[in-house]
């Protein structure tokens, strides 16, 4: 057994008293490495010891944090194999998936740097004085963004290692400027020691204040609803259920100072039909799309769980369906209690009147059969799924629902009715989405992103991506967790009056030495200031 | 008698059955107009145009809202001298002041039409395809900012106009390309149904749709609360006291769909003076000082209700302020609510054991003496300030306390313990504040606005003003209610993924036919994409 400690800034600390295990989902099997649940003094430490760090940390120019945030990058890539294999034992996910998802990882860190180096995201604005003003002199404004303050990151079940410790959420928060807590998911705690040591030695090898990290294990509802309550966290980062971000969202607006929290709460990314295109490519949407829900044994936050469609008298595309679907693969999940939703959430479906089984996926059974889900595809028709709001949410798992539609006006009624979502999809040829143009105005209300003719699976990470949206997939419709616009979730503006330009932040000052695009008088430059 | 009506898109509504009158502070008599609280049916029919009115209002263009603002302006001066010379009788403000606030309004409306002119606030951001990338092809990603849907204002009693019916907040809103609903100001009815009206004609003459404006009286526990928690409203402004702000705020994140209130409560608005700067120019700063807590009857969210300054043995500064304070006037307040507060706060701080009285205001008995403030200037030590929370709080009127420090470690300590504020002073020489930037750092992570050597009464309204601050200042440190950065409020960005140029809205298409700045492939240009 190897028994793996709290980080809390520079120290390692074992105060707790309750202990937990990694586990295997494929073998259900405990894995060697132990942990105990934070102590109530042990989460009191890091938050003090995050404070304190974000007094000097905040204050680090674009080339420190960059440096730092590289150098977290290069020491995932030196934690080796290990970490795949580590991974790999406690979410049964499959070696090559933990691998793209490292490559993700390090490349969101070297994003974050590259934005950083750049400098121009402070968004700094200048307007300068106009002393003779009348009737009133005008004062000298400068206007730019800062760190908000200590975050805490909840780490994601499904991406063990680009939405966790290292994840995006840390890497936008790093990177604006703010100390960082992560409260490690329970259901890869080795994987995330791994990765929580690897920012601790890269914080050190680039002399960051100790406290500019911590990572803590233990349960949501104790742990992590302390940490969401300490007068200093100041915002919070989390991917995960409705169920959990709502609560960790409840507790924060009910403190004393309320604080943002910026829960990705998943949903069930509705996918249109438009009559040609699936005339056209009916066979290849079929098959693209029972992909897109069983990718990752359905465990993405974008995997489509809703599929519309006109009802017709060809079954060709619902044999098509059929088909494909029966295809796809079983796979093990990522625990054992999510392999029990998933199960109650399939029979559930089915429980309701006038839902049918239309496909399964095929049954692997080469691992003892220990947590495995297998697909499945639903069918119903659009007046069931006006009467069955549990048929709107999200299955977290490979299953999926095919909705016919009784034409235009129905789509367009369903589609108004939709709650957020993260995603919504369109298929259909260049003239019939001319012809939907009032599903698409509808749509882009409801989502972060529209997609035409693809798949919502994949996450871009970009500088243009939005993975977010209204309520419920998220807390904060206003944000995004993935692309280079997620630093704003951990930042504020704050502007100077009459700043002597020798005090102003470098950013600000008439010598644009960064050479950023900055906004002087209310024209877009990165020339200095005269 | 004059009975006003609601304002309902188009519509005039009369529906309510109880009765309240415009009110004359100066005289405590009522004017001759006359209003219903708004039927719920009323605030219903308000929404629910208003949520209507949004499939058409935000798709248009630019050029469309800021004729659509522009013209809102030129309908608020077509109003004459009644706005000035009923908004006057309703809240005893002098009509030069009215008739600056006007200018600031127009100029406000104004502002926006040319930042919608110019285009390039939506922050476009366009990332292209990249088919043949290995191991996965790049889609084609394009991120912008869209209005968020309708909102409600909650209009301000100390600025009629500039925070009112057609201020900051409904300006900055309809410029998102959000509908708004307006809750009157209770304290200035008669000047909200003239603005209102200029609102309405100008919503008629500029063909937008029927609802993108309504105007409501009522109270804010019923028909306030009824807005915010309408489920077809999606963001709330409000300029007020903490407890109305704070109701708000309490009534949106308990709604099954959440939704962001930007509420903006008011603060103490410390100021520092540092040695060098009192010895060079405390008879001057002690002059302004007084004229800015002053100011307005210190009706001012940005007046300063805090002195800090280190004790020495010289009592000249103490004797300047004491005869600068007694120059000041005293004045007519909003409202006899306020006034009675006002008397109140003051009461309870010379019940501060270690609090004195070091100077009041003239006192003006030139009109009966009805809802007349006397300013008073309190003094005490560091010790008293420290163990008595309430004289930190904000006292809305022409208060203010002065508190000696024990010298730099002491004002340090007393900053860092500060709560959120809208903005903070510091006089100091530059030498000087050299010296204690520690304190300027503090400072920053107080407040949105940090003045040098000024004062913070009077907000430019501009690209770069941050009106806003860290909570109890705000319930959202991350916005601000002046300037063009206010418009944020309102939107939420939205990617479109592989969207055929043809149904691209005209900021992401191929061709940059506004010639907007865009951030393409990460960098910054105005021209077209090839």
């Amino acid at each position: 057994m190897i028994k793996e400690k709290q980080i809390i800034g520079y120290q390692f600390s074992d105060e707790g008293s309750e202990t937990f295990f990694s586990y295997n989902p494929a073998t259900s099997l405990n894995n060697e490495y132990a942990f105990s649940k934070a102590a109530s003094a042990e989460v009191d430490k890091a938050v003090e010891k995050a404070a304190a760090a974000f007094q000097q940390y905040y204050k680090k120019s674009g080339e420190e944090k960059a440096v730092f945030l590289e150098t977290i990058a290069a020491e995932i890539i030196n934690a080796g194999d290990t970490l795949i294999t580590v991974c790999s034992s406690e979410t049964g996910l499959p070696q090559a998936r933990i691998e793209g998802e490292r490559g993700r990882t390090v490349n969101q860190l070297k994003m974050f740097a590259a934005l950083l180096r750049e400098g121009s995201w402070v968004d700094a604005r200048i307007e300068t004085a106009i002393p003779d003003r009348i009737p009133l002199p005008k004062p000298d404004i400068r206007y730019m963004h800062i760190a908000i303050g200590t975050v805490v990151v909840f780490g994601a079940s499904n991406f063990p290692l680009a939405f966790s410790v290292a994840g995006g959420d840390t890497a936008s928060a790093l990177a604006a400027g703010c100390p960082v807590i992560v409260k490690a998911h329970s259901a890869h705690p080795a994987t995330s020691a791994i990765v929580g040591k690897a920012i601790q030695t890269a914080a050190r090898k680039t002399n960051m204040p100790d406290g500019v990290f911590s990572l803590l294990y233990g349960d949501g509802t104790t742990t992590g609803i302390q940490l969401v309550k300490h007068p200093h966290v100041k915002a919070v980062g989390f991917t995960g259920s409705y169920r959990a971000g709502k609560a960790l969202y409840d507790a924060a607006v009910s403190r004393p100072e309320p604080i943002p929290v910026y829960a990705e709460m998943g949903s069930s990314n509705p996918v249109f039909i438009l009559p040609n295109a699936m005339k056209e490519k009916g066979a290849a949407i079929a098959a693209a799309y029972s992909g897109s829900v069983t990718m990752g044994v359905g465990q993405f936050c974008t995997n489509p769980g809703i599929l519309f469609y006109h009802a017709n008298e060809d079954d060709s595309f619902k044999n098509n369906l059929k088909t494909e679907f029966e295809k796809t693969n079983a796979g093990v999940m990522l625990t054992p209690l999510m392999f029990k939703s998933y199960k109650e959430a399939v029979k559930q479906h089915l429980q309701v009147n006038g839902v049918e089984q239309l496909a399964v996926g095929a049954i692997t059974t080469n691992n003892n059969g220990n947590n495995i889900a297998t697909p499945v595809l639903f069918s119903t028709n659009s007046e069931t799924f006006k009467n069955s709001p549990s048929l709107s949410e999200e299955i977290f798992g490979p299953a999926s629902i095919t909705v016919t539609t009784a034409g235009k006006n129905e789509m367009l009624e369903i589609a108004t009715k939709l709650s957020g979502h993260l995603t919504a999809t369109i298929h259909g040829t260049e003239d019939e989405l001319d012809d939907y143009k009032e599903l698409i105005n509808i749509l882009e209300q409801k989502v972060g992103r529209l997609v035409i003719n693809g798949f919502p699976t994949g996450v871009e990470v970009c500088s243009a991506m939005v993975h977010g949206g209204p309520f419920p997939s998220t807390t904060d419709s206003k944000s995004t967790s993935v692309g280079t616009a997620a630093i704003y979730r951990f930042t504020r503006p704050v502007c100077y009056q009459n700043m002597p330009d020798s005090l102003l932040p470098l950013e600000l000052k008439n010598k644009n030495t960064l050479m950023i695009w900055r906004l002087i008088n209310g024209e877009r430059t990165n020339k200095d200031l005269n």
